[in-house]
């Protein structure tokens, strides 16, 4: 008698920041009957049940998958191939797969070679939402209310599972819509990807200079904004930069001709056209931060 | 009968954040008498004084500086040789000059041509801290508790006008500093300067993408504070960064060529670079928000 909205059993594979703030956001919202924790280090997953984040410790087996109704993948991308291959022969017939990869399209590949049949339950998705904090005890219920969720189901995705994973976001406050994947990749490289690599490439320059100590001790609260999200979680950063590659390029080409404009700016000493980008700028942000269009 | 601790006369020239909350902290700390503010719009200045910022208006005239124990100029640095010019003719013989300039090598040069007599009792000054917000409303009395000033005197300051100038500045909770011109503004070129130019180029990509709208609806936490600082106040920055163009080129050089070997990383799939600089950077973040040398 189970409706689309309810789950019995979750299983959650890598319970870090974001496994781990979807099982709490559905146990709060009393809309999972169990849950399940599937990691790497069994410190983690120990540590997890103790915080109450997962009621128990699972495995990659017809145990632990075979009755699950909803599997949450929330692995760095790059694990998501083997995960993928393990789950595919152990999971029911009505088990339907997730994830919480921050790329979409190279996900969808590595599904498509590995889920078999299970492919028409599997809803590729991504929750835009986290902090530079990473593992289990970084967990919070509150983490998804009012953020977006993109669900990039496949033309062969049955309708009922998308359902069930677009309603689990729901009751885990987030606003759910759907792109197709490529679009998903392209927006993303350019408002999240980018950033951070351009944040870890300026604490690298600052790491490296001669003058190091000197230029740390004198920065301040700009910097430390500014470079917030270089404190995120380096292996899920690599993956989801490989994976998203194209383009990651494509936009680090498209700043690397910011900059250089700028460069010419402060060479011939226009302040009229400095002046006009930084406004441009800054009035694009405070549209954006009051919710309208930032685009100028 | 007065001691360098105390200040009778305090002329702020430009009530916005950084010289509204150097006079907020003083009158919190009991260490002035009486602050006149000098600005360009009437507005700001009534503003300023409804807001309980500063005491009066004044104005550049002999009544408002002769006898004014210390003069701010808390101006956008393009504004200082004017102001400086206007100046000199009118502050008296014991008024002390001093500014809140980001830049310093410039102020310098500026002040050595405007200031004449008054040259050996013009302290050059940098007060690191600030936020994106501008305007006397955004001065705060507690801004400069715990951060650093930069004080950078020249040979023929005097040491009691340095003295003045130091501990009206301690008295705001800050923490003086002494260093040479140039080293302040290749320490700031890095650590600040290129962090905002970078930010403001981000915002101007994204705001004139095709996609822009699209793209501001989906960024997120991360994109928010990466970019906040470039919600600040173009003209000012316009200023600093022509102001110090020459640093400031050399760091968007070499932050050119992080970009460009972090390019090359995702060109050949380079998934192990890629994760030690990211890993690099993280851990010397780490370091400095623990207050250790973030130096790799």
């Amino acid at each position: 008698m189970r409706t689309a909205n309810e789950i019995g059993k979750l299983v959650i594979v890598g319970v870090g920041l974001i496994g781990g703030s979807f099982a709490l956001a559905l146990k709060g919202a009393k809309a999972v009957r169990e849950v399940l924790g599937v990691g790497r280090t069994g410190a983690n997953i120990r540590r997890a049940v103790k915080l109450g984040v997962i009621d128990a410790a699972g495995a990659l087996d017809a145990a632990t998958l075979g009755d699950a109704d909803l599997v949450l993948v929330a692995t760095p991308v790059g694990q998501m191939a083997s995960v993928f291959h393990a789950l595919a022969p152990l999971v029911g017939a009505n088990t339907v797969v997730t994830d919480a990869g921050s790329t979409k399209q190279d996900v969808i590949a590595v599904a498509r070679r590995a889920l078999g049949a299970a492919l028409p339950r599997f809803v590729p998705a991504h929750p835009i939402a986290g902090t530079e904090k990473s593992g289990a005890e970084a967990a919070i219920a509150g983490l998804y209310r009012g953020r977006k969720v993109v669900l990039t189901p496949l033309a062969e995705t049955q309708k009922s599972a998308v359902e069930l994973v677009r309603s689990a976001w729901r009751q885990c406050g987030a606003d759910v819509v759907e792109l197709p994947p490529e679009r998903h990749d392209a927006i993303l490289a350019a408002v999240s990807h980018l950033p951070h690599v351009l944040a870890y490439a300026l604490v690298h320059q600052v790491a490296t200079h001669p003058s190091a100590e000197q230029q740390f001790g004198f920065a301040a609260g700009g910097f430390r904004d500014f470079t917030r999200i270089a404190s995120s979680h380096p292996e899920m950063w690599r993956d989801i930069c490989l994976a998203n590659r194209e383009a990651l390029i494509g936009e680090l080409d498209r700043y690397a001709g910011e900059l250089a404009d700028v460069r010419s700016m402060l060479e011939r000493g226009d302040a009229a056209a400095l002046e006009r980008l930084f406004s441009q700028a800054r009035a694009a942000r405070e549209r954006w931060l009051k919710g309208e269009t930032g685009s100028a």
